[in-house]
């Protein structure tokens, strides 16, 4: 046990591999936690930690990708995301961003990327994390998109702040990831 | 091929179960897409659909509760949910609203369900889906909570939407879950 495991509470005691694939781990553990010390069992399918950037052009306006989701056998309208390689840190997270940015919207970001802290996906299950940033003066950039070959991004759409808000008020706007950075935006009262 | 499949672009070619459990089924999968008709290989977790209630109670205040997360090795606060057991249709998914609000607060809803639309946790890697529900005239019921015997949940606190959204600002409020439901009340104008 790690000290600060035994001073949260929180510790793993056992961890069996049920699947491991290069995307993601599952995994049987049996875990320590505050209120259950003598642990409990539970699955949890281990991914990378992902970012996801909101590209805000210098008109105030948001850019999406129009992506095609084959786990949900759908084409959604989402921000430029992807996971972190290697060793995540300040370094890697903001350089992820701006990966991100730059190949699947063909632009790049003259401005300001801001923090806007991180969330966990569906923490019922996985430790997938994600840590969201708006990219403010977002320009196009000489060498445009990069897509990924396993990547089908279909088109990049601009949205003013209220076309946005709109389509997350008529459930057009379906992912996690978008929701939580217009969730972070709002509350933090700097959404457009 | 259905029909529905054919008509879309969409349509799953083979899948191979890798694992199988009863929480969740890793599948490969090789799959046509509409920019793909040949095919992609993905791997893809399935999960039940679930539920999400936003509980507000006749004062307007907003009930989070406190929740240990085994995957992620916290204790968040987030809204009452659950996954829906067997079919999914309007009745089901309304049942487990108002079964998990029971549950995990002890509290039910003598006003309005005010269905939120759905969205994905991530589609990058599972078809997880999450139904998000407004509760409002909530208040104590005569038999209190019901805890599953394999959840953790520790309190449940009353939040005024002005804390609720100061927790969202400073980063406090990590899970999709409770950030899609607040991206869903601002954006519709319902917030408070």
């Amino acid at each position: 046990m790690k000290n600060g495991e035994a001073a949260s509470g929180w510790g793993i005691r056992q961890s069996e591999a049920l699947c491991d694939t290069p995307h993601l781990r599952l995994d049987r553990e049996f875990v320590a936690t505050p209120s259950r010390p003598a642990g409990i069992s539970w699955l949890v399918v281990h991914r990378r930690a992902a970012v996801v950037v909101a590209p805000r052009t210098p008109d105030g306006a948001y850019l999406l990708i129009r992506q095609e989701r084959v786990a949900v056998r759908r084409e959604l309208w989402e921000f430029p995301a992807g996971q972190i390689d290697g060793e995540v840190n300040e370094g890697t997270i903001r350089e992820t961003a701006l990966r991100e940015l730059g190949e699947e919207t063909g632009r790049e970001c003259r401005g300001e990327l801001t923090p806007l802290g991180y969330f966990f996906s569906s923490p019922g299950f996985t430790d997938e994390c994600a840590h969201l940033f708006l990219a403010t003066e977002v320009v196009p950039r000489a060498e445009g998109c990069a897509h990924d070959e396993h990547e089908s991004i279909l088109e990049v759409g601009k949205f003013s702040p209220r076309q946005w808000s709109d389509l997350i008020a008529q459930g057009e706007i379906v992912d996690a990831n978008t929701l939580a950075v217009f969730a972070r935006l709002q509350a933090r009262g700097i959404f457009s």
